[in-house]
């Protein structure tokens, strides 16, 4: 019998996590194809990646409330069918009783926190026979951490916690809890969670694979093929203006300019980074209710060619960005759970192709990190055979 | 002393031969920046490429009038900085009492014409001391050739000519004289030019390299960044429409739809081979005197995520054909000619990034494109020192 | 007790007579606010107009099928919300039952189907008790009329049909039909319909009220507000491509050049009359089923300014045809109803307001539109009191 | 012989009135047709305007420099035909002649600076014997003007310069001073200018027609066409987002949050005041130095319409904002030119056809504008004839 694989989402009731839970459901029972999913395309497939009906859903969440109606929510605002619902009412129902109580606040003792968190991580394992727990966080956007030197040195981080203190954003506290579970880390936000000094230091102790940061979804999905072309070209990039309009919680989120730092920081680098200068323009993120689960981003690249002269493009993207990201959620648990089964640990720069802000690499050309992800499946499809 | 090369342009007064005419002598006089110029990007220029000061440029065209003029037009279009031409005024009456009088129509005794060209080529390359001629055809867009025997085979095609007959259609007839004196050939329009059978076998006993077709310059360079993103995110396109308004002699040329076919047919085959299924969806081309030199292109992609969501990106591209096109056309020149004195013949499918229909390869992807043309070029610097 | 009036459909189970009819029952039953409907506006509500529980409901069509399959589809398609279909299943069913078989062909004894077509009407009226019926083209768009001097002479035209001939389009059988039994007609379509010379002596000695023609719902609706805008700041508008993307029923008709031409000739019209100059541009409708009931417009405006100056304006409208056109239907239906009790007859140019290509007046501009029909419902409102 | 009339720039300098002169100049050499000028439309040129011959320009800017290489850089920026400028060097180097120092900074003793002003403007009228002066205020928009009592009431203004005070904007000194001096005040800035309750009572005093403010050029044009289209198709616009991209000078200065604050009101209230109801969506404007005198501007618009189905409309204006300012500069010059010779005297409401921003009136619609100058238009006509 094929081995069993936890889930475990922290923001577990999100747009995200309820749309990643209904799709693994639907998948697994035929219900609907698996689009968007890139898990499933041959060359990415032959890594050995383990089936959808191997997964094991729980989470914890700070926001109580049934999954079923989250879905049924998420239904009427066009990001699933109504009609897939019913047929999952009861496998729903099943994971919205695994739901745990998330920490509503970073602050408190965080020693406690991150022992009660670790606790659910290692219950949930051995209550449902699981060979490893992928922790995936999509949880809603922090602010930046804060500079301090518990966050750059794991003894000083222990002492820290050891004397009651709270010195971790709270997505840092579930990485935490998380690698010393010995659970493989998605930071799928563009909180802090497990890109800390200290944090990786723990990660490093763990064994344990993990990847990160911020799903590329949208608007930086699109900067990362267009820029490329640009560059292949020769052509020369003068300003590109982004602009983004989304409703959901995100988009609340993000209204509050502390949170959206994360964000803008991580949008920004990946252009520079593949054009080799600084480009002027302006980057908003801007909430609009109304806008519900769907995104909207307008870009304005000016740029120059042959003798001077001045062209431009413009693009508008309309994108729901749950129904984008939840399937890569789910390439991601089955790519990671893979690595960790044959023994990789540490920040994986392979996965970058799902990240706007990767961890350990530089690329960011949609095309150059494809080809290393699709690299990395071959070794890991050399590396065993799948059970 | 560095080796001089020819540059010998079919179309030699339209727009693209001119603006490419004009960079090559204000970039070399330091008077622009190599911006658009894709083999002045370091992977591409360790090949050896000949420099530009080696080029020596001339043509043949069915229009008189006068070269500067012509240049006068376009930067009155925007094309160009009107500012630039002062300089150049002198080198440019010098091309342009090299430009000899075209073939105004394929009918007639081709046998005769061909002999005709092929000797223009032959006393260019004499007079000027030439280690090699290029052909570029940047001509009007012709409609497909009409099938027939003699277009397939090299013998029934010489009889024919042998006979006064008129198979050929007049791109394919400047490719034929230029095999014949043993010119590398550049196919930058849609029209059949080199791509038949019968011309392929005279390329071959000729020994020259050639490639083409159809320079990809716009939307057509969008789509081949666009569609795989699509492909390597799994998301399914439904339909992708496309628009495109220009004005300037190329969109009146593509009003006929006779003409437009070819083009057409070559703007519509690399979404199907990147996606892997045909795509429904309008593609127009329609002329508007309005917009001269410029072309506005509107894309409308229609696709399908994760559990059926509908999503959709549009973008408006804006570009200055001929400024898009002339460094293009220098790199090939220098890419080709280079190919040439290393002994390569036949079809070079490496120079498919510059195509929107690439010879000898399936390759649409841009970047899948730039990979090739990358290696092409390691191979090419590891052949040879260049003098 | 208030008077009953009749609105007969002329495919009343296509998109736009389904989405009508729902919306008329929802409205009447508190389950929608009435928003698109024009005749709710104050300037124009006073004119003393018949409420939306005066209505009964009835039509012809060629298909059979199910009224409560129909707006099922459509409410899948997003057409309308699924929700609110359950609570109008059995009154929806009534107006089903109403539905008579309609006219396949134009070709044969158009007298006898006349005749018929004729005694549907006066039938649904008697039956119902109702004051008046207001027949209302909403039926696919015909191929423009072929010219005959049956079309220019009721004379000619009434022994045409004596003698067994089928002079007429379909859409103008109708109107011939409904003037005869004295009922009001709205051509919602391209159709010709009532809009012929023979046709109007018709409807004169009938001395019924009638309007048209072909609903101006979005692309053509910008347009009436955008040319002013030229117009009045004196800005020169040089192109204007209007391309035109649908799918559905309307789609698949326009995806006929010889029936589009009816509407393409009736799109291009009002930009002239407004700027008082023709403009160049392409008007392209293209069928793309994977758009569904939806329609996206994208236009390019390029316009000169002062010294010569050239800018750009681009609009993507994506509107749903059938929600914009049904609520005027209604408006129609109660504004001529209203004119048709005050012993209005003949083309009403004030509800110019409604259409692309109206009737009896010149006047395209919306807000010159929206003037001339508050000043008529003035006159209505002050010609007597509804009971 | 016709009288002369004086245009006064404050801000002689700039864009805008660089664009004007050169304009005024060119048009009445009959270098340009008047493209753009709505005062050359019939309905507005039969109030009996004087004509672009009869100006005279001069103007305060506290910059120095030469107004011919201020018009070549504009020419270069695509503004204006580099052409025309050479052949209106010497006019433009006697208006050149004519241009005073400004005043660096509202700070300082404001009525010593409001004498030398108001000395300015007697000198002008004096030196070149005009009928009147129009004062126009085409500089930089300042910031929102900080609430004092001074503000609103004259005599404590009075008292408050008296004593060596500056309670004054910089804009509204200018306005003081012209009103002192008896000219008539363009407020074409969004700074506050004339629109102080204390001023109001001068230029009342003074018996001087004014008009402002905040001369509207773009994308509040197109919504003050487009929000009326909504509202009178009841169609319910539930967000509008608004992004605009520009550099230049006018970039640069509302690139301040400060300075912007002007601008984002005045761009604002339009929308509410047609719609009847708040909308909800962001409004920036980004200064990116690449686009030079060009506006970009995004809007999306999202609305609902019938039984709540939700559509969108977007648009992209791309236009050069002195070139849409200039002909309405001229236009207000000889219009508020008339009614001062006709007696009009106060804030004139007809006029806010031409501004973001009108002074006495709730009217933003632009047809309804349009109505209210052309009635204006006809009583000024049959008021007097001109000589």
């Amino acid at each position: 019998m094929s081995e069993r694989i936890g889930v475990w989402f922290v923001g577990a009731r999100g747009s995200v996590a309820t749309t990643t839970t209904v799709g693994a459901l639907a998948l697994r029972a035929g219900l609907a194809p698996p689009v968007g999913c890139v898990s499933e395309l041959a060359p990415v497939a032959r890594a050995g990646l383990p089936g959808l009906d191997q997964l094991v859903i729980g989470g914890h969440d700070i926001v109580g409330g049934s999954l079923i109606k989250r879905a049924e929510e998420l239904a009427t605002g066009g990001v699933m069918p109504s009609a897939l619902l019913s047929a999952l009412t009861e496998e729903l129902g099943v994971v919205d009783g695994r739901i745990r109580a998330g920490i509503r606040s970073a602050d408190g003792d965080q020693r406690a926190a991150a022992q009660r968190i670790e606790a659910d991580l290692r219950a949930f394992r051995d209550d449902h026979d699981l060979s490893r727990v992928v922790v995936v966080d999509v949880s809603s956007t922090e602010a930046p951490a804060t500079e301090s030197p518990e966050l750059h040195d794991l003894n000083r981080l222990e002492s820290a916690l050891d004397t009651g203190q709270s010195p971790l954003p709270a997505s840092s506290l579930y990485a935490y809890a998380a690698f010393r579970a010995g659970c493989p880390v998605i930071a799928f936000t563009a909180s802090p969670g497990p890109r800390l000094p200290a944090l990786e230091t723990v990660a490093g102790q763990a064994g344990v694979p993990w990847a990160g940061s911020d799903g590329k979804t949208g608007e930086t999905l699109m900067k990362t093929v267009l820029a490329p072309m640009f560059a292949m070209r020769a052509l020369k990039v003068r300003s590109w203006a982004s602009y983004n309009l989304l409703g959901g919680g995100d988009g609340r989120t993000l209204a509050d300019p502390t949170h959206a730092a994360s964000k803008t920081a991580t949008k920004a680098q990946g252009l520079e980074a593949i054009l080799g200068h600084p480009v002027d323009g302006p980057l908003h993120i801007d909430y609009v209710p109304d806008h519900g689960d769907w995104k909207t981003a307008w870009d304005m690249v000016s740029f120059e060619g042959f003798l001077g002269t001045r062209m431009s493009l413009q693009f508008t993207w309309s994108g729901c960005d749950s129904a984008l990201a939840a399937p890569l959620v789910l390439d991601l648990v089955r790519l990671i759970s893979r690595a960790h089964e044959l023994g990789e640990s540490g920040p994986q720069p392979a996965l970058g192709f799902f990240f706007k802000n990767p961890v350990g690499t530089d690329a960011h050309s949609l095309s150059e990190q494809w080809n290393a992800l699709v690299q990395w499946c071959d070794r890991l499809s050399a590396a065993g055979q799948h059970p």
